[in-house]
């Protein structure tokens, strides 16, 4: 049997190559029962278009995937900056679909690419996700999955991570070393496991210097924007506001400087502040911000290196690799001197 | 002739379901002789994988690609955002590609787009790009394009822009009636046909207030962060510096601080600076930055609601249309009071 072209279409219909083409198209140009009996033939046939049939053959989309929350956030950005920089080397596309913080979309996103529209997926998880069945599920099909940042221990598969424990516990020994009295973490989500390090760290931080547990606390802001700002006023008018800050995500410091700002809190004498932040505005901000910046283009550059290891090793499956870069606290003047 | 299916593939080849689809996937758990026998009947018998067949039958991928340059700007997380809201009402996935300014990522990007792997696409050129044969191009197969925030008016399709030469026109007037007296709009590319009409509202509002050609001077910073630095940087040292500046994209603002604040130039008092720029930081800045903020969530809707507009008329032939929606000047400290 030799293969349904396009051209073989046309002969038998007795139509030119164009009107086919137009009409598997579904184009305008066409009348509706040219269409109907294109379509009927080129059903009957088995008929596929070139792309999809050089994808069976090659077996390769030439394509990954990148499923991060959000690109708002300077470190998803430089992330991808990072995977986009050894995919080019590989002659690969990325795609980036964005999950807005909904499992649900996720879920959705990588049922999507069950079909060969990628050979394989690097996923840094939303802040609802706690299951990690659709992972699983997508590996099933031979798509690899390499997680970043953002990961679920219990995925049997490669992960990148930074030292979210140690970084959230050297910040907030520095708020100690500043003679904060009482700290607060603000966070997005009481889900993420990379957040539960954090506060782990937060909180043994203070627990190794003796603070009393009304000391620590931990604030759950919420992943909206002016939920978070309400709860953070409520935080800083309070007569008992913390004087020591560690922000989990980068969002969370423009509306604590613009609280402050508002309620005439000095930045550092009344409060001091540091962020998990990327941001290109943390030196430039008036005090400067204290960041953990994250090694994010080599975290995206050395997920991106994994999966393209695994992709090689075809099939998907090659011991899974944990792999942990170090973040950097950059102290500045957000955090400097001693608190009042 | 009846479908083939994995079901019919492995009774001929006598393997198990499990077999054929492994094989197919190029697992490492089959022989490479199995996959042999299993792909030569696979395309003997034209089998293609099931999404495939679907996708033909259905015509749609229901997967819609956003092109844009980057994503670490705040105007285009923005506007991804308005666009995904559209998509997700519609039952479509989003799909953004980067070009990171190379007009050959983006030509190579559309012809990967060709394939049927996205049903339209919504781009924002890069700012290397000056021919727009590979959008036609794409076009030609039936895939409708809508351009927006950086168009090229050539184009013979929709495009959603903003106010650029009035935005650009009135920021500088505000520069004009802070008593600015030289002059200075910052770009990053000589390229783009936005940047052309925001140079040219500059321009014309200072001709209109009859300032001299050297007290309007318009300064290519380039795509690169360093570059762009020792640009600004040599500009701001220069004994004829500019006592007010024009900043066409949000990442030439951490800069113009950060020298500023180095060369203790005081923000407003010698230097005015107003930005177009979307950024979050804006009103925690020291002073708040002046900004031209741009309507980023709705052009991405009203890109995106364009475009399925198109894809329902199917074909992707449709009057094209063109959409400018207004940017807001917001007015802040970086311009007050009056120049030295």
């Amino acid at each position: 049997m030799s293969r349904v072209n396009l051209q073989s279409l046309a002969k038998e219909l007795g139509l030119s190559v164009a009107t086919v083409s137009k009409a598997l198209k579904d184009s305008y140009e066409i009348s509706i029962e040219t269409k109907g009996r294109v379509l009927a033939l080129a059903r009957q046939l088995n008929y596929t278009p070139n792309p999809y049939a050089s994808s069976l053959r090659r077996k390769r989309s030439n394509t990954i995937a990148v499923v991060v929350p959000e690109v708002a956030d300077s470190f998803f950005s430089q992330a991808i900056r990072g995977i986009e920089e050894v995919a080019q080397s590989k002659g690969y596309h990325v795609l980036i679909y964005l999950t807005y913080e909904s499992s649900d979309k996720e879920r959705k996103i990588l049922e999507d690419c069950q079909n060969g529209r990628v050979d394989g997926v690097l996923l840094s998880v939303s802040s609802q996700t706690d299951s990690h069945t659709h992972i699983e599920h997508l590996m099933d099909y031979n798509i690899p999955v390499v997680l970043f940042d953002r990961v679920l221990e219990k995925a049997h598969t490669s992960k990148i991570t930074t030292d979210d424990y140690d970084s959230a516990y050297r910040a907030t020994a520095h708020l100690a070393e500043c003679n904060c009295q009482q700290l607060a973490y603000l966070s997005i989500s009481d889900q993420l496991e990379m957040n539960n390090h954090r506060i782990h760290g937060f909180r043994q931080a203070l627990a190794d210097r003796h603070f009393s547990p009304e000391a620590c606390r931990v604030i759950h802001c919420t992943n909206d924007t002016a939920t978070a700002h309400t709860i953070i006023q409520q935080l800083l008018a309070s007569p008992n506001r913390p004087d020591g800050i560690v922000a989990s995500v980068e969002k969370l410091a423009p509306p604590v400087y613009a609280i402050c700002h508002a309620l005439h809190i000095n930045i550092p004498a009344q409060l001091k502040l540091v962020c998990f932040s990327n941001t290109s505005y943390a030196p430039v901000l008036q005090p400067a911000l204290t960041t953990v910046t994250q090694p994010a283009t080599e975290m995206g550059k050395a997920a991106a290196t994994i999966l393209f290891k695994t992709l090689k090793n075809s099939g998907g499956v090659v011991k899974p690799e944990q792999v942990v870069l170090p973040s950097a606290l950059q102290v500045r003047a957000s955090t400097s001197g001693m608190a009042t």
